[in-house]
């Protein structure tokens, strides 16, 4: 079987989860499109990553990311870092010919975003941008059936990502700081309902918003909300928060179409909620239990009704990019590439500027410009 | 026992929910504050109101609802007729020194429920618009925790009102012409929202919104979005929408405190969902049966965990009106006057503009002018 | 329209219950088969009951109950007294030619329901057992869709009722009783879950059983635990409890068949559980919200999705008695007889009798003696 | 770190879930009290077996166990093969002085069990028996309350196993064939309720119970329905069927204390049911997500919020065992041992006794017999 050596930006949390998922699909996603060997981790913490490779079993370690994107051995950069490491490493990585899965937020601006995009895609390497709910098993579900036809024209999107971890005055992390992370809520969690939105319903046309930091002292956004149309006609509500108590990763949303219904809600991952109206005098929605489904991500796992885990959706996430590298394939439209990592990224911002001028905005899409001559 | 002479203007819908409420609690909320006697209820057509009265007990009926808001024998006049119809009605029963229940939204725009509190308040009548979900347990439960501080201070407000039976292009009522309904989903479904919000949150200061029309040809709207911002800083979104495929009459709203949070849906009326951030092991949102809990509306009903309907929610409405009425009290802030009918006009109307400018309008509320000298 | 004279023994719970909805189906449930009359009301403590006539409306009270079984006006004589008054009024009712509606359980003995149902049966008149949870919706709609085939050969029935008042030895009712109540738990709810399995399941024939106290100095069951099997093959649980902290009124049934699955919680009474093997690819249990679908005792009540309550279960259950009574129709099988009410008492016997003699009870049924020229 | 050879009998459903978790807990439960090394792994097909050992990482492979349970260096041999193959490999094993891991149901009858247990017990190795679902989170979590007293005297445990899959004629499997297996749904899925039962609640007493076989020309029963009983005075139900439409895995319980009320479902892992009697206003079932809870199992894993899935119960359960084995400390109470593995099989046993004799069986549990002298 063919392998594919790869290099990790980060050792923390997407490092961590990461590593887990080439270390399971080397056996559980057999045969897998490629067999990911572990070649070398980077981070800023000489002991932290050190202890890091030994454990995931990575064969070299260093505290310096140029070493690792320049290494030969090295087929595939898995930027997993912090917002503000995004750019750089993975340009560079790319230069040099590697394949590039990014973390989202791709950029901490649409600009930025735009950049590494560019750059990237002038390389001719493949990437991906880690909107890593697209493979959550019902998400996938989701979008095979509005491609199917079954849930008609969609009239609403209703978005909205909770967590409650952030109602302390006192904490820090790089997370909280504007220069390190872009944004707060909304590039953290928001990003992850925009992907969402455009991977279910289609392209944000416009946005009215209102954007919130409610601790003092907090230099970032700690909530938004927004109305928002979409090119399709569909109208809804995207919105995050880190101040929502009793929400600890309620990534929630649910779609009204003209045939049926869909909603999801992460914190009950195997479930998909289906409304269809069918005339039946047993109308309501049904709990269906996604492992129950003939589904393309389920024959790696267990028999129907045995339940998988959050850590499963990067499984399914590198799963798809390594096949995408094998044979040539497109990671578009059920992986997201960087150039929606950058379309997500300008929603992000047009959501930033509706709220500081008070103006519903609408938001236009930069192509790439294709060289001339 | 002190008797009351109601005239009821409407037989269908709103006619026939306020009608069992007076029977009701003539005998369910022993005592009453007062025993409410039908005399008359009007309507256009002749043959339906008379069988109308003939069913409920009105001693009398009419076509002509000048007859029935002078007749001296009623004391208390209860508007359930269409939109159009609630200004002059009701305007003229108060002149004549009757105490005015009137059915939402007050007037079909903010300026024309001005000028209905603004007559009927000079009057010096009782008047109380019909918010009905004031009166679900579990909000007047929720109301009462938010008034005793076990929320804390609110971030948060998610507040919508789905339905679905807009659906269908050859449908025809009152509801889907402009100058009887004065707008469609809005007034009908979102200021039951708005009156919520400003009941549990507070002052709605400035909405960013897009109101929506689906179906070719309908001349009012079928469902908005909107981003809000409090007076108190809470922000939020408020929605409603007739196009909501498997939301029957889904009235829900979600709060999120420093404290706690709390959610309902009108599906599942007799339950109240709690969450409370007390450092417990076993944190999570708490179904609470509002049946069981001590609750004044809970006394005129059956033991713990013997559900009650929707159509409750008018008995406790109307037996707080003949309470303020007995006793001279005041309906607010449990129960909504006409100013709280009119301030919810206000936040309708502002959504519209807001949609129609494309920008953020800010809110800002009327005051009866004082008569000078 | 024609009128029916009603006579009601018992003002508490019961009393109070049956009387609104004779109130209601009044009006409500347009035009009621026949007109109820409020006769005469008769109780134990005569102010008690002289202030239930006077809010009720009943034109005259008692304390002696023979005086209202007596009385030529009244037609319909209903007892919702405590069990140990079933017999001798209801079988003196019947024999004075008036139709009887007698609350669950019939009687406090398999014999002594037997000996009720025979005299009464004896008579002529109509005669139904007050089990008015066949009249919720839901439950309704499950037996229909049970004839219909839609569930198929049924194998299993999982049925329980759980209340958690019962945990406090101070409490002293007539429900503790056993010479009043004649069973704990077992006649008060189990009784309940036996004729629902029998409504929608059929005939049980097998009982094997634990039948507990708690609470020290209780001379009535607390609690029992049964494991059955049905004359048609299927096999379940059968169990009831007052000491199931967190339920108030939690009466729950599973059927699983061999095309499809039904489920239900009485304090969720608007909706129905409802799985289909149709091999859709979305698998699931669907929430069928009852009020929506297409339901014969819909009609009388709102809107699809504006919830009913506990107490719309007698005005179902008394409507279709009215209807018996003015058709001559059958009150079986959507009304539960008196040899519903004998046979519910058999199995509860032999879920006694098991428990005693620690053997699984067959149960065999008593047919009414013909009587020979 | 000290390692420890693994040898795995059994390449299917339990050998694939084993091997998986021998391998994430050598990076995932850092440090893991010993580093398995996976030394050799055994099945009856030659090509299926060796094509596992490839995909896992087994240095070795083999057809015939005798080999692997003979091989020095495997400490710890793990016994996932079908039930007929759980006596000689294991007791081989143990007199080899290797550690025992065995699947459930230990064996084929409480007779052939106690032997296991008798036999292993004897060579003072190490034993479990693979009862998994006492490694969920949320069961730990509630064994953990149970034993701190904040659920109080137990009155009920209701515990059932419902899947669906069985109800095909057609199917063959060695689990319906009673030679292979023992039983059918009672070993498979009811020998789990028990031991949850027992976990939680404390000892069986004594059983009533039902045992049915619907599919004709099965040799197993598809179902049983027992009431039991507990020696500490609580009473409940204990049930099992592969013949439930719509439920995949729904491993039930619910307990009913004096103080609180628990309840769990397999197929919501992350979720504990909790209510508790405390006089607060707001009381209700909380929803708990155990991922949120201070957990002995969660330090592993992701931040609270992000879910786990079904195979993680096999990390924790090894994870408890190599610590069992590294630091001599108790498999029990958390874990199930061979005593475990054989006081389930005598209650299913007497379930078994139970429906064939009519009568309700009282159990009694055998010691070990002393060595005398």
């Amino acid at each position: 079987m063919e392998q594919i050596g790869v290099g990790m930006l980060g050792y923390a949390f997407m490092g961590r989860a990461h590593t887990d998922a080439y270390k399971k699909l080397r056996y559980m996603t057999w045969p897998p499109p490629l067999l990911p060997q572990l070649i070398m981790i980077a981070g800023r913490n000489a002991e932290a990553v050190a202890g890091a490779a030994g454990r995931y079993g990575y064969e070299a370690w260093t505290t310096d990311w140029h070493r690792l994107v320049a290494d030969p051995r090295i087929e595939l950069f898995d930027n997993g870092g912090p917002n503000a490491l995004h750019a750089e490493p993975t340009i560079t990585a790319a230069r040099n010919g590697k394949h590039v899965l990014c973390e989202k937020p791709l950029g901490r601006t649409a600009s930025e975003s735009y950049e590494i995009w560019r750059a990237v895609a002038a390389t001719g390497v493949k990437h991906m941008c880690g909107f890593n709910y697209r493979f959550v098993p019902a998400n996938r579900m989701a979008r095979e059936m509005i491609e199917a036809g079954e849930i008609g024209e969609i009239r609403h999107f209703r978005g909205r990502y909770l967590q409650d971890w952030g109602d302390d005055p006192s904490l820090d992390t790089w997370r909280f700081h504007a220069e390190q992370a872009g944004s707060g809520a909304l590039g953290d969690l928001g990003a992850h309902v925009v992907d969402l939105a455009r991977f279910l319903v289609g392209e944000v046309a416009s946005v009215a918003s209102i954007v919130k930091a409610f601790i003092p002292g907090r230099k970032v956004d700690d909530a938004f909300e927004a109305a928002v149309a979409f090119e399709n006609g569909a109208v809804g509500t995207i919105e995050a928060t880190r101040l929502a108590l009793g929400h600890k990763n309620a990534l929630q949303w649910e779609i009204n179409g003209s045939k049926a219904s869909l909603a999801f809600d992460l914190e009950r991952l195997n479930e998909l909620q289906f409304f269809r109206s069918d005339g039946d005098r047993t109308r309501g929605f049904k709990t269906v239990l996604v492992s129950e489904a003939d589904h393309p991500f389920w024959r790696w796992w267990w028999p129907p009704g045995h339940m998988i885990g959050w850590e499963h959706t990067f499984v399914h996430e590198i799963h798809h990019f390594l096949q995408a590298i094998a044979e040539g394939s497109e990671v578009a439209p059920y992986g997201a590439t960087f150039e929606d990592g950058y379309r997500a990224a300008e929603v992000c911002d047009a959501i930033l500027r509706s709220s500081q001028c008070r103006v519903r905005e609408d938001i236009s899409y930069r192509a790439l410009v294709e060289p001339t001559g």
